[in-house]
């Protein structure tokens, strides 16, 4: 069985933000003994990760470590016409990948107790996001 | 329901390429209301994203940044037998990823607007790469 | 059809493991004509990507390069009470992700000759890893 969501998120503001709530308020999950729920964002400069739900420190050390891995304004770039955050953003967000996977068990989704679901939003002002959630089960 | 596809694909050189119609081209999704797609590529030296299918300067790009980012001849590196392309296009293949999942919704890859499938080729000649498509619904 | 497997794996030594016979020791593709297995791993300091599974030194490159381009001890970093070794572990968790999906045909992974599924230990001491394999047929 196949079922599908659209969520529409809030603008956010550039950086790595917990979306793990947002996503489980709109899916229904119960009655599944085991399943994947797949999460796909429809942007090329935003990305979908997973990691650590507590401390948020280290989502501010995430941003800070793809600014320095991925800088903006390198001498190399040609695609510049969209502003100096816009090439770093699609590279960011293919290192970091479009979709995330997770396993759904009894009814829940199968997370490690320190696992959330990042968004990462690359842009300066990325606008909404739209994010399509494919259950299996 | 599960249905797969070989595909095999001609020899591209370095760099990132657009592939999103050569996939559509042999898959049939036609009356699949809802169900997932999987591109999975055979090989440890070449990978799959997706990023923006418009500009071809953001694929350029891609291969600039990630030849600075994981460049050739660095001096740690031990496994150099095969050239120096080789090292660096099996650490971009797992920095990139070797599938991606992408929903399908009425028929149709359920992508963004500015979604493309890129094929990263990250050997000076790397052949002919095989794909397995693999389609749920 | 889903069918769910747990898998603990013993403690491994920071770097880059061969952990394909372990899963494939553990989870039935028998029967199954076409489908995909999603391995899953529940930390947010381990990853699972897909690479070479023949020379061991692309393992000790793939440690040397990570180490490389997510250094310990940033300036930048604020997580930094859990050990030097512990920022940059989710770093390279999120750049190479917490799950791989593979392709099952005629009761086998369809995995290229020279793939293979590595665990990528991150952390110092990071001990047991709980994996979650899902396969759909």
């Amino acid at each position: 069985m196949v079922t599908q969501y659209n969520i529409d998120l809030a603008s956010y503001p550039r950086g790595f933000h917990l979306i793990t709530d947002q996503i489980l308020s709109r899916v229904d999950l119960s009655g599944i003994a085991a399943g994947l729920l797949n999460v796909f964002i429809k942007h090329t400069s935003a990305s979908l990760t997973i990691n650590e739900n507590a401390d948020p420190t280290v989502r501010s050390d995430f941003e800070s470590h793809f600014n320095a891995s991925v800088p903006e304004n390198a001498s190399y770039y040609q695609h510049t016409h969209e502003g100096p955050d816009d090439m770093p953003a699609h590279l960011k967000a293919s290192t970091l990948g479009s979709s995330v996977t997770i396993p759904i068990t009894n009814g829940r989704l199968n997370l490690g107790t320190w696992q959330g679901i990042y968004l990462g939003e690359h842009r300066d002002h990325g606008g909404n996001r739209k994010l399509v959630v494919t259950v299996y089960s």
